[in-house]
């Protein structure tokens, strides 16, 4: 690996040149371009187009050489033909940094391969670094730069503190929205592709040290080379939860990784062996990417591993109970004192019938509104565990519950988590409550397996 | 267990009195009755409350008394210590089933025990068969009854083969929601609460001989006697696929489902163990069960286990290879022929560097259409495989795509399933893609794991 570039400019470039740009949003260059605008891109803006004067409103050049400066960062969306002479433009240019989007080079064979190497040579030669190709891009949301889910600038809102890598594009695509629904907040996201030249290695090591990121994230398929990766990672693992799902972890699945991105999936599980002894949390699928980079990116982490759940029904209690103690988590019996006063706090509202030994079940929603009720119970439930959870029907589509549970967690400074009864009927919710720092699972068990390796994480430091 | 009972009479009741009746939606008679109104029930349906001459826009009755018939079917909502006397009644007025939603009875202690019995005592004699107590009633879609998620009229239209038996109202619900949302067709679903009088076992037998049951779903968490239980899920399972989800498998869970439904939940893996061997195919969660019932409830099951995939995206090439394999399912590699023919039919569409080797990978949706292209590949494939998968971004929301999927399935005879890259931007696609006989998953894994159980099931038979 060479001496490691200053990304930040990439992240955060004041001008931006995309080559290829066009008025059609069905091509990459049309929707890139849109994608900036609708993002309010703030730096300057140099769409390039040989046959156009504007597009979209912005004055279009004829080349990279008619632009009146050297552009921080340069997009290519041409046809794979006309890279080489592109690249040689940005080299001219005095660009610094290249996406090339475009596909069709080393993953598709000798002769594509060879063209990735020429155009490698010819960047090299101009002092530029790329991205790709085979790529789609970044995402910086403070900088308004989104290539890679384009169509959707609602993405430029959730500003925070989750950074991530991908070496395939829709894995890059797929965490961000999925991310999106349940409220995550993003510092970076780069799809990689074909790692040309810089590598998944370089963006960790950006990761660990940049201020914006509290949470790192990866996707990796395969590796020319494993050890610069192994490197960052245990570097990266040092400062900050590195979470990684690995593509190619089965013959079918290493077999689709080479014709994906050209890159040998290697031995899988000597792999993953490595990165978990590096000191990296290992995802089984792009949902638990998620799930944990949400349960991560809340503002307390577990200093135990006991659990006060607090539900609405019964058969939650148990799938609750099941899930979080098959994750190592404890439920212990509440005292008889807390019992005692859950009771009496909650004998107004409630039937008989409920139980107050932890689970603390209230069987149905009471008509007095969640933000008087539920907190108060929380705060009796604190003193013997460590995790708060709460198991709704409704309460996710209660803004003013999650604005009350978001400051009891602060004042109990004890983690607290949601988890949907009905998570079908209450979309918006994960959003909103993961965003004021009560992070929302849809499932008992998805909740489970994020809080129990969160509780691991956080007991180990 | 009593000798089996007829329970047709039960999901199709051709009289039915809400025992409890309100105007309030917020009580449990107001909602069930206007649930009843909202989803058409077509039999006569008699509110019964002593204060009130109209409820709803139906004439309201004070007593079971002055009904003008014996009643199929009487629902009490009326609080714990109005139960026995309303059962009285039901049993002067020759009620033939009584649904009792009412909690705090056995779950809530001994005071509640006695009660429950006083209560089966008085059903005996008077030759009714109760469901629950402590219950959330039933869902017959045919018959407009939906008790359940009263809430949500639309689920009414969701027809089908689908049967699910609950211990918890939750699960009932969430299983119906969930469902819903991914296009399940129900034939009935039941919430038994306490199991006073009817068991689980006594539904699953009802749905192993109902014609209109096709796959069998069940919740169980406890039971104080397992065999009758056991016994008919092996016989059921002779009929139709019987998934089930064990609840209360540890600790935590168990003592949670203690004072849930006043059950033990017993030695839990001695108990799976003979379910497992009794035929029945075990769920790990409740999304597993949704998954299951929806691959399951598909026009064709597989008749091998190898797979062709076609992808949008070479990331999800590699995710669902990994799935597929993990799961025991194979994805071969085309022979040279199909490889020549994909390439063939799909180079005017296509960049260079796609893969036809199975996965065979689109790279980016193209704009002729997806129902001119895909079925046309998917034919290609499938002289090789046994069961074809599309992993798709927005194809899901094509309609057309989805009928042409579905004749193509028809014409070859073989089961055909997609997966979605962005679920959460095509929701209604899974509705829309399950109903039309191709079931639509939320991921690879998800759909691998459900592909995998109904391969396997589908080859022992």
């Amino acid at each position: 690996m060479d001496k490691l570039p200053d990304l930040r400019r990439l992240f955060y470039p004041q001008s931006l040149a995309m080559v290829g740009a066009s008025r059609e949003v069905r091509k990459s260059g049309g929707l890139f371009l849109k994608s900036l605008l609708d993002c309010k891109y703030a730096g300057r803006l140099y769409p390039i187009n040989p046959s156009a004067e504007e597009i979209l409103g912005l004055r279009a050049y004829p080349s990279l050489a008619q632009v009146p400066e050297a552009v921080d960062l340069a997009i290519l969306t041409v046809p794979a033909p006309a890279v080489l002479q592109a690249m040689e433009d940005c080299a001219r240019a005095g660009v610094k940094f290249v996406i090339v989007h475009t596909a069709g080079f080393s993953e598709s064979g000798p002769m594509g391969r060879g063209l990735e190497e020429r155009v490698l040579e010819t960047a090299r030669r101009g002092g530029i670094r790329i991205i790709g190709p085979n790529c789609m891009g970044l995402f910086n949301p403070r900088a308004g730069i989104n290539t890679i889910v384009a169509m959707m600038p609602e993405l430029v809102q959730a500003q925070g503190g989750v950074a991530f890598v991908s070496q395939s594009g829709w894995v890059a695509e797929e965490f961000m929205i999925a991310g999106y629904y349940r409220g995550l907040g993003f510092s970076q996201v780069v799809s990689v592709g074909n790692q040309n030249d810089l590598q998944l290695a370089e963006f960790l090591e950006y990761y660990a040290s940049d201020p914006e990121t509290a949470v790192v994230g990866a996707y990796v398929e395969g590796l020319r080379e494993g050890r610069p990766f192994l490197e960052a990672v245990q570097r990266a693992s040092r400062h900050k939860p590195v979470i990684i799902w690995k593509g190619g972890r089965t013959p079918a699945g290493a077999r689709a990784a080479l014709s994906h991105t050209g890159s040998l999936a290697g031995r899988a599980q000597v792999f993953t062996a490595a990165l978990r002894q590096g000191g990296a949390l290992l995802a089984e699928h792009l949902a638990e990417v998620v799930d944990l980079c949400v349960a991560f990116s809340a503002p307390r982490r577990p200093r135990g591993r006991r659990v006060g759940v607090l539900t609405e029904s019964g058969g939650g209690a148990v799938a609750n109970g099941d899930a979080l103690e098959a994750c190592g988590l404890e439920m212990p019996v509440l005292g008889s004192t807390t019992q005692r006063e859950l009771r009496d706090f909650l004998s107004p509202f409630l039937p008989p019938s409920s139980g107050f030994s932890n689970p603390v079940d209230l069987v149905w929603p009471p008509a007095e509104g969640y933000s008087r009720i539920y907190p108060r119970c929380l705060e009796l439930m604190a003193p013997e565990v460590d995790i708060l959870l709460l198991f709704t029907y409704r309460g996710l589509a209660d803004e003013s519950l999650g604005e009350s549970l978001a400051r009891l967690g602060e004042r109990l400074g004890k983690p607290l988590y949601a988890v949907a009864a009905w998570p079908d009927t209450v979309r918006e919710g994960f959003r909103l409550f993961t965003r004021k720092g009560v992070p929302a699972f849809i499932t008992a068990e998805r909740a489970a397996r994020a809080i129990s390796a969160v509780a691991g994480y956080a007991l180990k430091i």
